[in-house]
């Protein structure tokens, strides 16, 4: 008889988006002469560097004339840009990583959604709380997290690893030996970071248990201080426990362009098993590639004009942050992150509930951010506002919040 | 302990385009003056269309101004093509289907891999034979199909409708029950297709046993004869049991450009289960959308130009299954599809071996086709050739096939 994926209906709704919308739409209505500013949603709003445009165009135009277009990609992207890549994000860096050992997608979303499917059904996961919720949603598709405990937000078979003021946000080693440990680093939400040495520290651990480590680092570009690895390759071993995943959205302003990656080394086995040839595999059973276009815009963010505008992009969210954070510090509130991330992690005040607080902003400052308790339990009393406003409706929403 | 996922293990190697390409460039290393032309793969060799063309530098355009930049897509994909789909692909042939019913993805291909995704690991698929790989491999790896036969071809745990020249390539009901059926109508790798009558008899088959059809159709634009449904939806009740795919790959030429769509009913239910919420869940979850710049390409394609020039790429490359067909015939050949295809399934000569047939055509023609017993066993003794090439090479390769 046809069933359905029963491990579905085991998901609670995925409301913390849409109930957001939902409360500023009624907002919205009830008080249509307000201006509402949103630093809600992790989205770009800088349009595509003149680079970047240049190249679709000249893309486009190949795509028009017979001896220039292209059809089907190959498997793992185009060489053009994996060999850039390889250049660039690793070698530059003295990491070990080759051009086949890059496989391009989609977007890092799609690629950290999937990857699960490599791993047998009986693998236990280890996440940070709070947490980008892809992460757990796509194992709990896969029926590996057990049941859910609707009071506590969590599942029954996931190691949660809490990330607070209180330890730093810096993840303990669990007491149970996960299988594979996802990190994202700078996190979303709390847009903390690890040092060089705390993450080798996880390297470490993960080639000491055999546990396989997912490292996304979506938001790379927004890493300022020398201590912070930009890669997960920067750490020795890592070659042998770790697959890294990356993206083209926050850092060149890809969100509706649709460009990533996913580093798996071909050192790195389970068993005797290759796990650059399973995802070979995966992908080239269940992808077609990314478009030939956007992909040659992939290579234009390598230019050396190029780069220079997508770190003016970078800095330009980057000095939103340093708006948000200082006036936040102002007010007296505890705030955390944006230094190395777009992302500001704030306590709400005396303890609030963090929907409490969004509410409060919403009426009284007509300021929307995103509760903190909609990334995991550990997030509950938190409260994260993002980067990448504009410079004029962020300074216009650190007035009305310090008003308030 | 940590484990992969031991189903993709049991997969056998994909050799069949891999071993195509291995032994054409073997015979071009030791026969460098010899030209050969490929009618092997499923891809096509035209330009994109003029209208699509200006759509996309227009839409590139719009992204390098902060006004007119697109971030996140909607989740199911923009409104402006969900629309224009529902209003030509569906509404216009008499069909029910709107717009929330259509969830735009990066092709045909993916959505064919991902949708087994929402159902029980203990569905039992049936597939025609011979069959476009994915859907079987896709099965593969999430565990429902048993073990492989490396004699046979088969999996323990399939259900294989054989359509050979002996049933007209019209799969039978099978004895056993299935709950997922799959049927990519016009069909690749035959070329076949069903007429509404025998669609409609598969329909009411699904709804009788309570089976689900995934209908591929990425073919449609191929469609000449008038007896031939365009949609599955054009059969009563199909929107009780019947998810549809469609690809831009095929009508379009966007096999770079990575386009398609998935039509699940509201009215598709399996007990008080909507598959529609299902399907909405998992792309919510693991996908990101196409990229606004395709998505506006795609509504291109339904401009009145731009079904114009569509209809002459479609109609160039049908003279090319033409030619071949006759070709054959003329030679003595058994040939099927290339009427509402562009494919032609022809008999190999003599009950020949798929492979020798292929090793004479490379060697004595400098032809590449593609031998049928890639596509299942029940392709043993057949031979794929495809209408993808210019007018001219064609030509060429029948001329060539008929001196042999």
């Amino acid at each position: 008889m046809i069933k359905v994926n029963e491990n579905y209906l085991k998901l609670p709704g995925s409301y913390l988006f849409s109930t957001i919308a939902r409360k500023v739409a009624a907002y919205r209505e009830s008080n249509p002469e307000k201006e509402i500013i949103s630093l809600g949603i992790g989205d770009v709003t800088q349009p595509l560097a003149p680079e970047i445009i240049e190249m679709l165009h000249k893309a486009v135009d190949e795509m028009a004339v017979r001896e220039s277009f292209h059809g089907y990609a190959p498997d793992q992207g185009y060489s053009f840009l994996r060999e850039t890549i390889a250049a660039n994000d690793y070698q530059a860096r003295g990491c070990d990583i080759s051009a086949d050992e890059i496989f391009i997608s989609d977007g890092a979303k799609s690629d950290s959604a999937n990857i699960q499917e490599i791993f047998g059904s009986s693998c236990r996961i280890a996440v940070c709380d709070p947490v980008y919720p892809v992460y757990v949603d796509s194992n709990v598709m896969a029926g590996r997290t057990g049941t859910y405990d609707p009071d506590q937000g969590t599942w029954s078979n996931v190691i949660y690893m809490p990330c607070t003021a209180e330890n730093y946000f810096v993840p303990a080693f669990p007491v149970e030996n996960p299988d594979i440990i996802y990190l994202c680093i700078p996190n979303n939400p709390t847009g903390t970071t690890l040092t060089r040495f705390q993450l080798q520290e996880w390297v470490d651990y993960a080639c000491r248990i055999g546990a396989v480590i997912i490292y996304d680092a979506a938001y790379e570009a927004y890493i300022r201080e020398a201590d912070v690895p930009h890669s997960i390759y920067e750490c020795q071993g890592a070659g042998n426990c770790a697959i890294e995943i990356r993206s083209f959205s926050k850092n060149a302003g890809f969100t509706g362009v649709r460009l990533g990656f996913t580093v798996v080394p071909k050192s790195l086995k389970v068993g005797d098993v290759s796990l650059h040839s399973l995802w070979a595999r995966r992908q080239g059973t269940k992808f077609n590639g990314a478009p030939y276009i956007i992909q040659r815009a992939g290579q234009a963010c390598y230019s050396p004009e190029g780069k220079a505008s997508l770190k003016n992009q970078v800095d330009y969210y980057m000095e939103n942050a340093r708006l948000i954070k200082e006036g936040l510090k102002l007010c007296g509130y505890d705030a955390f992150g944006g230094v190395n991330a777009p992302y500001i992690w704030m306590k709400t005040p005396e303890g609030m509930d963090s929907w409490t607080f969004f509410d409060i902003l919403l009426k009284e400052a007509n300021v929307v951010g995103t509760p903190g308790s909609g990334f995991g339990p550990s997030g509950r009393g938190y409260f994260r506002l993002t980067a990448f406003g504009s410079h004029e409706n962020t300074r216009k929403a650190m007035d009305r919040i310090k008003a308030l």
